[in-house]
């Protein structure tokens, strides 16, 4: 990759002048190795499933979560809306599409990111409290994560499909699915998940758009116990064949490791590390283990990739879901040397993997010898993302992702790469500099 | 590769006037075309499980099948003979290991290749009467091939171990695990092979050594069927655990669809395709498509590989087992830059797997464009071996092969890679040239 030289920052002279503050500056360089050990450190563990009403603090009552930084309603992206519809219709607070979108737009239903709840979801990110949730102990420190459960392709929730067919679906998952998975993991105790994400990345996935390998390992691992258990046969047949008809079924699992990886590493005062990147359709926000909650966003873009027949870049909403949290982990799109048959689904050559991984490694504290690359003679995956770096070389975050079609409930219309937009970076550079005394 | 100038044949006169003769000879070049077409077109399909003694043909009474070219009892090394021992337990011909040994002996039991019964068996490959084997028909010619079921690691008939261990599992194999399989394949109708290995190259697997990504995808195939079949939730429990805990459960099937391949590709006068490939312990063995059921033998070679703690070279037998068919297919070694990963395994560095397949391009008449290489940008794997380019170039097929220790029971105690001796093929090549008139 040639890297043309250019203002740090882009030319934001704030930024610059932050970013010259803090190169070298030992407390900078001390909090992000705190940060980034801790990330190496972290061992999510898949522990149990339960509704999110009762797994998840703060969603008892008419509290709807969605991906991405905070956004109203009004500003909302069509399939997050369409999302929010269908979990009201699934909650039962309305009775028709229309009833349910005067109840959304009422404000009598709280909306929050996911990640504020410890949580993630991919596309438009929406779990409504009756929804199953898994639950990530995070062995370290103890605390916990989230996501909701894959749906699989097609008419879907997630890119804001809300007809018949999804809210039943969501039923039979949140009753007889869940009811098998948690008999399975009762039986099967916790399933360690970065021993399986090592697994699926020597067997060609990248953990964010190519989930095959370890949907069968996990499916593998699963199996055992869940025959040992106390579920039926006709529900563990249901459950089984659709865990098994869907290759994305692991991704919500690699989204809460994730999640429960890169929470490891926040509350570091001064560390510039990545700890969310995370897109509502509208916005594309990141937050560093040195600025806590604070989000620092910028337009979400719109995606370059390969579309399904009929589509084209007029029909994609921009750059949407929590699934970036795989990227900010050192997986997903700085993994793709994993994953070269990825590029017939995202677009480019098995080069242009090797390359996109290299690329991140000149933006990242370091590797992570856990998850190991054989086509790279088994270099780590390069993680977590100094936003300094980011700032400093303009060399942004590489993304695999789906992409939504713009109206609600049309579903994924292609995947392609994306980059997460630089002006998160200077601004989140800007604010850590004013949270560090001058050295 | 550097390839320094050699006579061809490495100096075998006779073979190298053969060479010379057949060299751009229009009725080899059309025969060798209509034999790779052949091989390209094969569709093997995994359609049931029975019983050697009803499947295939000549099994009804006492017969062993056994791994490589023909062989005496008495000269053959000590794993094939312990799993011969074994298998004269398993089927209740004798009472104990000495008296079952003197059976042997007495020559009062067949033995024979499983490649003159349309069978292939990995390491001794020993198939008797009352072991299940799959049945996989190649639905072009409607030929049938046969491999044994993949016991495992550890203590293993196919090492030679043949402990009251090793005998019970065969006894569970030949019953639950039999009677589950076959009530699955029924509820599933047959399963094409050639679709799922093609994606376990783009999972990692080169499908000899490395069956990780094929074994998980296979079994998340028979689930939904078998949970669906009449088989009882007691032996789908033991059958799905036997299955799941075994990452080489794939290799037997890969056999037997790579034998059905090259079947396809058989009986062609004046062909220089290699059909087989095979090793029972002291020699190594090979067959072309123009030479019928000959075999054309050297030497088996000792494998340069990675010893488990505890072993090493003078410990190992000499190369073993049908499973050399894999490489014959174009696949195992011949698709190493689809298995990174499994340089871990074999030994050398993801560099010289993608190396070792490119290598073999020099030596095949073309590639199988429904196996592709990710890392190679989605070339074809290499397949069809010319045995007059190996004798010509001296560039030997290339096999990844486990080690068996050389006394019996002690089972698996490395891994590594081969090649196919010089000499087979020098032999087959001057056999080839003697059976086509003066052009």
């Amino acid at each position: 990759m040639r890297i043309d030289w250019a203002p740090p920052a882009d030319g934001n002279h704030a930024a610059g002048h932050a970013l010259a503050l803090m190169v070298n500056d030992e407390r900078i360089e001390a909090a992000n190795r705190a940060s980034f050990a801790a990330y190496l450190a972290a061992q999510p563990v898949l522990e149990g499933i339960a509704p999110a009403r009762e797994a998840v603090s703060g969603m008892d009552g008419r509290m709807i979560l969605h991906a991405g930084p905070p956004i109203a309603w009004a500003s909302m992206c069509g399939p997050m809306q369409g999302a929010i519809i269908g979990a009201i219709l699934f909650e039962g607070w309305a009775d028709d599409p229309e009833a349910a979108r005067r109840l959304a737009a009422s404000g009598d239903v709280g909306l929050a990111p996911c990640h504020h709840h410890g949580a993630v979801g991919p596309m438009a990110g929406v779990i409504s409290p009756s929804m199953p949730v898994w639950i990530i102990r995070e062995t370290v420190s103890g605390r916990l994560s989230f996501s909701n459960l894959n749906e699989g392709l097609g008419k879907v929730l997630r890119f804001g499909a809300n007809g018949a067919e999804v809210i039943g679906r969501l039923r039979w998952m949140a009753s007889t699915l869940r009811h098998v998975l948690d008999a399975t993991l009762g039986e099967a105790g916790g399933i360690e998940l970065k021993p399986l994400i090592a697994q699926a990345l020597h067997m060609g996935d990248e953990v964010h758009n190519r989930n095959a390998a370890a949907t069968s390992l996990l499916l593998r691992r699963l199996l055992p116990p869940m025959l040992r258990s106390a579920a039926s046969r006709d529900d563990v047949t249901e459950a089984v064949a659709f865990i098994a008809g869907n290759d994305h079924f692991f991704l919500n699992l690699s989204m809460a490791a994730c999640k429960a990886m890169l929470d490891a590493a926040r509350d570091v005062p001064g560390s510039s590390m990545v700890t969310v990147m995370a897109r509502n359709g509208v916005e594309f926000g990141i937050q560093l283990a040195g600025t806590g909650n604070r989000w620092f966003t910028a337009p979400a873009p719109v995606v370059d990739g390969l579309f399904f027949p009929g589509y084209s870049t007029a029909d994609a909403a921009p750059d949407l879901g929590d699934s970036a949290i795989t990227e900010t982990a050192g997986l997903g799109g700085f993994a793709m040397a994993a994953a070269p048959a990825i590029v017939n689904f995202v677009g480019g050559t098995p080069d242009d993997a090797v390359a996109n991984t290299a690329a991140m490694g000149h933006i990242t504290l370091g590797r992570n010898t856990a998850f190991t690359l054989p086509a790279m003679n088994f270099v780590g995956t390069p993680a977590g993302i100094d936003a300094r770096r980011v700032a400093d070389t303009r060399l942004l975050p590489v993304i695999n992702t789906g992409i939504a079609h713009r109206k609600a409930g049309i579903g994924q219309i292609g995947a392609g790469i994306t980059h997460a937009p630089l002006d998160c970076f200077t601004q989140a550079v800007t604010a850590l500099a004013a949270s560090v005394p001058d050295g």
